[in-house]
């Protein structure tokens, strides 16, 4: 459906991420590899942490292929975290406001999936979102909904157990209003400190995640890159489509995953649906 | 905050309404006369009856006065029934789901105004909206949830009563939340047959609305215009702010007010907001 | 590169040409099936003949898969002249007034294809089209460029010989700058009344060029569309890529050759371009 | 026409720029004092140095007070030099590739005015542009062409005189085609380290022009901003209308004039066009 990665490390310029690797991000959108749909042209986002808490969200409905504006800022802005995705859309209407990553204070959050029979259950799920957020929602995603989900549900204290009972809640109103394998997802979020990824699907066979080990493999990734040659020791990628065709330099996760990246460190812990029966 | 007008009559090629008048809607785009804001450059949207029940619709985020197809489309189309509305946003995005007229099946709906407190109100007015259209709110204007509001009231069957009840609910909403003065409003709407508008605000002074008593009155609105005035008889405008400045030509429509135009008469009969409590 | 059809025959819904056929153009802009790109997300136009002898065209930036104003106006309009065309960039801004097809009066002219080399020769071939042309010129496309030259030799007179010319100058100019191949080309162009289109490569193997032979195999092309079989007897197509898989449907238009289409019926001449010397 | 300042000094964020002042550049694209127009909603742009001796340039179509991409990059970018510009179009298309500033090499351009009869003039002057630069225009308005006739003129060695040569130029094309009056203008160009702004018209009553004196001036203007409080001694704005209304802020630059900002030091120097004849 979208393509995306999350980077953590030592600054580095956009552009060097999004444009130089064999198989980038932007190369991507035009021609992916994996994935459902073979182009993600339905519009792109870019989220990244500079000087301030918040991070800056650069989002546009155009191709990422064609935006002079993506390139522009790419070549300007380092950054030593970085959320980006290209997306396929699944029907909702391509506007800004649908584009990931989603903002949430200093949280970002991006999705690579679908809600299956997301129309019959929106209301549902929209009635869970707390009512301090609900008039923040401003596009028509199943994805920012589950942020919002997310963040009813505790996203900023503890995520992975916010993002089980988001996918929880979600399983639960299917199986309620008869919707089969609802859940299809890869997800990624961070404060700007950590980032979590997940890979999970109701049905198993989610969508495809990887993740680099260290930063020798982004050297590796990346031969002629000088920029990426003085990386920080603590540099990672996470991706839902490898960067290149180099044997060995991205590691896959595994169904039903959570992946957690803090200083350079990868710790990969069981995901597991919370429901909210007897729970809440 | 916005401009609109609605047309019936013989069919007219949409570039003579657009375009042509003195103080026509694009040249209110760039500067209104009356109106909260000078700019409606936020927006703009075409609604038309054509061959088909359905009517076609145009919209875009563009400024009316850039926009190369609206003048295209405009030069080539012909229609006996047209919406038109050049926005001024109060907050919400700029996005085409956001501009109106809004459609559902052959219905068309537009608004100058806006709803103060919307936030604050958003979830409640968004849980009165009938299950069945939840999922069909693509935007996030206080414009559109009027719609599926006035939808759920019953606009097919009976407009006036369902918008009666609209804003009845809206303003006890207010009234229960402790927001003032929720309701300010000129509001168009139209099944392709007739064509009802309202002119109401809960602390009176609602925005401006005016109408064209008959024909005569077209034609000597646009004097130069041959198109014009081979009309028929029951040609109609009603538009938020006059076409030209003549004098005698537009006729004001009193606060608190509804008109409906139907067959080239147009009937003027009072608009009072239905509360829900006893009625429902 | 790019991708186009060329209708004339009974009034059409734009619809019915751009969106059922099972490899219709809207479904070639996200995957065709020929063709150098098989995205062509680049931006799209609709140009086609109404009232007035000026076509109204219709060209947006956007992947014509994603547009809405792109749908609503095809629902709603029928013409008996459509020319359609979605665009795959070779590095020409993406842009509005580089989208095909382009109009000269009520000429319209577009093209598959390229200029080998245009930036190397662009300065000289600016400096033939007629200087009354020169600042017509909007875009920035070797395509345009190709209109204004083919203008400039009488295309609204004799258009095979004025584009006989322009190919002739084309290859002329690259000879004389040492640019190797300078022309491959499918153009199609049309007054109003009768459709010219052009297969021809300076180096052989020109891009792909069909064309219906008669209605009965349109009829067979689209089984389930009464609207087609209601055509009259004279509807012809002529494609960059068929429409549809069915044998016999689409006949291919031979290396160097113009195909003239008036009344309903279709006439090949060989194409020869005209160099000037002696000539001029 | 159009709106823009240069800025030079200390690093500011962009957003302190672009939004803070009172009459800032974004509040003059809705509703400029001065000035032709006062909308200057066709567009935008903005240029700023970074790390990389190239500027980057974000520029866009859509009005600046709409333009959420703006917004986040203008929240996040710091730069010592930035030139930014909100546009009116006087009839070109609303385009990225007609929005200013225009860059060539490590040179941001940007221009508030026209030249009339440009229409006329445009192949004459396109003609006098050096071959090798003839590709690279992009566009189709005045202002580009003015900055590659410069170019071909030497701006990259000598910028008052390049400017004074092309100005030269306009104004005898003009003469030798009958246009009068050909030449309104304020200009401004940067090579990263020096910024020069002209003003001038051929008629006298050139566009409106300011600048600021020293950095205590800065301070005055923007009282409650401890960003600007922080800023060198060395920071300079010119700009085409005051960001603010505070008495003895802002000097008016005297008409047929260049200003040269270096290190924190403006000298002026008066602008008379250089004619060809003689001096070719």
């Amino acid at each position: 459906m979208c393509r995306w990665l999350a980077y953590s490390g030592s600054p580095v310029l956009l552009e060097d991420l999004l444009y130089k690797p064999q198989h980038s991000l932007v190369v991507q959108s035009l021609h992916s590899q994996l994935g459902a749909e073979t182009t993600n042209g339905d519009g792109f986002g870019v989220g990244w942490y500079g000087a301030r808490n918040t991070p800056g969200v650069f989002r546009s409905t155009e191709p990422a292929w064609n935006d002079r504006n993506l390139r522009e800022v790419a070549g300007q802005v380092a950054s030593p975290r970085v959320f980006a995705h290209v997306r396929a859309s699944t029907g909702s209407p391509v506007q800004l406001t649908n584009c990931h990553p989603f903002r949430h204070g200093n949280w970002l959050w991006m999705h690579n999936g679908f809600i299956n029979g997301f129309a019959t259950m929106k209301r549902d799920l929209a009635l869970t979102v707390d009512p301090a957020y609900f008039a923040e929602i401003e596009g028509t995603t199943d994805s920012e909904m589950m942020l919002f989900l997310a963040l009813t549900f505790g996203l900023e204290e503890d995520p992975p157990a916010a993002v089980a009972r988001t996918v929880g809640l979600i399983e639960e109103t299917a199986r309620r209003l008869g919707v089969p394998h609802p859940m299809q997802m890869s997800v990624a979020t961070t404060d700007g400190a950590t980032t979590w990824a997940f890979r999970y699907a109701s049905e198993g066979k989610p969508r495809s995640l990887f993740h680099s080990t260290d930063v020798s493999t982004l050297r590796h990734q990346y031969p002629d890159n000088p920029v990426l040659h003085e990386l920080s020791d603590d540099a990672r990628l996470v991706v839902s489509e490898p960067l290149g065709d180099l044997q060995g330099a991205w590691r896959e996760v595994p169904e039903s995953t959570c992946v957690v990246i803090r200083s350079g460190s990868e710790e990969l812990v069981p995901f597991v649906p919370l429901t909210m029966r007897g729970a809440d």
